[in-house]
């Protein structure tokens, strides 16, 4: 049993002070676990769009300060509120921001994984238990003392600090002979892409298919629809230096909407006897989106809606085009019921059939986080993995 | 072989000559089919929203007069062209404004109906062969004489006539024995509400479904979720006249939205632990279709879009709105492949396993057409029948 166990641990974390304002490195509080709930510690985190898109304020709704940020992750349990039975002390996990509770009406159909009581809320801060954080900290952000304040979760999960606190339906148990910096990947970016081409679109061998945008979730699906037998994957995207890695990952031919004189759906439909079979949104703007619906074969098109739209604008499609046989879906999460599928996604990572070392493009330590903001910012990463933790009680490559 | 084949015929059509201005019954001169279409005596036809809403001239681009409409109708081949197969001389046969031609991409695909060659198309007013008519007339809407003028065709098939001419591939072959007024109403509404529920939404035995406008083809949903053993089908029309014949086709509850204070969607939610599994929109309106949208359970909710949009109007749906798992599709005459399906279909309907003879509301001499007209303008018939030729070669119940 962990000496921490019980008790309120002390540690670093990297905390959000207020829109757009450098993260903090700091003391926080962390508090042990109530009921289902688990508290983790961290190893690696690595940074993703929805993080940054938090950290701007972009959302007013959605703003909370101060806040411990992150969701892409990997850790180990140091301990467990009463009633948790799937993961005990010392287990490796992933966080994950849509949860699976098992019990619900949702979590019984095979059909859906957005679980009624833990599915991805961007507008959570607080625990479910008690409406209350487990985090507190009595230093201001100028790092002098102040009053004890609470600092909000976020996402379900708060992964930029050395020890988390999780609902046990947001935590999933991996092998501990997975390499943990690549398991990091499955919290978010690689799962949401590739389960979008396997479990939402259902991409099947010899099909088309065509992706706009080219970060982490655009490659991810890309990579997702290469394993699955794709024999055409279109990359879209206005940034040409996204288009060497896309190669990596199964894109077959590329299209930089700059160098048409006509719109990206005509092209590809000329490439494609009338349209792919599956197109995906990754960029999260609604022209894009009309480009994407247009882009499939009437019949029997289907786009598949990973963008995050911070627009107010409604959808620029007229339902009548919806009679043209061309589907629209949104993902979330890929698709995946966290607890129950992604152990097994996992081992199929860990035999090569998705690859996940491409995607980790830099390594900083926890102390730079806010260069590593500055390089997605920045498009010259896709992710950049922070080491949290050291973790020196086994050996194991890949960390 | 009919005396007339190969020759023109000269018969009595209802002729529409400009927007809401009355049909006129007069005398027109009907070509003999060409390389594969086929020439229709037609015996019963009825009338649908469609045809309304052709007539009232409301979607500029598809206005085109002088024009013979009419979709839902049952008839025996006069004759056929080159190249015919399917059909000969004197099989029975219902017109289908959704063609199926059999060979291109999509009529060799399974998941859709949408044939590339001969899908709907309300723009369309020339045969394919050679950008022609098959009708002219010398005679203008006020009875005079006149030099010959064509008349245009109307959606593949121009029912509102003795006889028409339609490509094949907008002819279906039917059990003689089958009675021929009720195979009119497969031509169109029947067909397009059964199948969007078996087709598209593919309902099941014990779920739920609300359909939004209770006419002809908001009653065939209503009946094929019936056949398919949904456990509830909620109705909902601001017209409560409608709720009587609602009970006929297995509507189980009633939703008037004049009686609600709140929206209908979170009515329906309340009925239903959190919303039914199934909604169909068959009302055209975008406002309904948004209510109808939500009405629907988070995480395997489907809407299927059967009415038309004639507005100008974009979805009005937020595309985050698509990430609570809750699906929108359109269905084109229920989905059927016409050639491939609609036999089988005629099959069931004869064993009962879907009612027909609760839609056809009344029956009319066809020279009352325009009284018919407004009988579906005013919302007093489902479908008014009107028996255009005498048929006396076979003795048959039914007709």
């Amino acid at each position: 049993m962990a000496e921490t166990q019980g008790k309120v641990i002390t540690c670093r974390a990297a905390v959000a002070w207020g829109p757009k304002e450098p993260l903090v490195i700091q003391e926080i509080c962390v508090d042990p676990p109530q009921e289902m709930e688990v508290r983790v510690k961290i190893l690696y985190t690595s940074i993703c769009h929805t993080d940054l898109g938090t950290w701007t304020g972009v959302n007013e709704a959605e703003r909370a300060f101060p806040r411990i940020l992150g969701h892409e992750a990997v850790g180990v349990v140091e301990s467990v509120g009463e009633g948790v039975k799937d993961v005990k002390e010392g287990d490796y996990v992933i966080p994950t921001f849509n949860g699976e509770c098992g019990e619900c009406r949702v979590c019984k159909k095979e059909v859906s994984n957005l679980c009624e009581r833990y599915k991805v809320d961007p507008m959570k801060r607080l625990m479910v238990n008690d409406g209350g954080t487990r985090f507190s900290t009595t230093t201001n952000k100028d790092g002098g003392s102040s009053q004890s304040q609470r600092i909000y979760h976020f996402l379900n999960t708060s992964t930029f600090t050395e020890y988390t606190v999780l609902d046990s339906a947001c935590v999933v148990k991996i092998d501990p002979n997975a390499p943990l910096k690549q398991m990091s990947l499955l919290s978010c970016g690689v799962s949401t892409g590739v389960g979008a081409a396997w479990n939402t679109a259902k991409v099947k061998e010899g099909t088309t298919t065509a992706v706009f945008g080219l970060g982490s979730v655009g490659l991810a699906v890309a990579e997702g629809a290469r394993a699955r037998g794709a024999s055409r994957i279109i990359g879209v995207d206005a940034n040409a230096s996204k288009f060497e890695k896309g190669k990596v990952m199964g894109v077959t031919d590329f299209i930089n909407p700059k160098d048409l004189t006509k719109p990206v759906h005509e092209r590809i439909r000329e490439l494609t006897r009338g349209g792919v079979d599956y197109s995906f949104e990754c960029t999260g703007n609604v022209d894009v989106l009309r480009e994407a619906f247009l882009s499939t074969h009437a019949g029997w098109g289907s786009t598949v809606l990973v963008g995050i739209y911070a627009t107010p604008r409604t959808l620029p499609l007229h339902p009548m085009e919806l009679f043209d046989g061309r589907k629209i879906t949104g993902s979330v999460f890929g698709g995946f019921k966290p607890k129950s599928q992604l152990p097994s996604f996992a081992q199929q990572c860990m035999k090569g059939v998705v690859k996940l070392e491409p995607f980790i493009t830099n390594e900083l330590p926890f102390e730079k986080i806010n260069d590593a903001f500055q390089l997605l910012r920045d498009g010259k990463s896709l992710r950049c993995l922070l080491q949290i933790a050291k973790h020196t009680t086994r050996k194991q490559q890949g960390y």
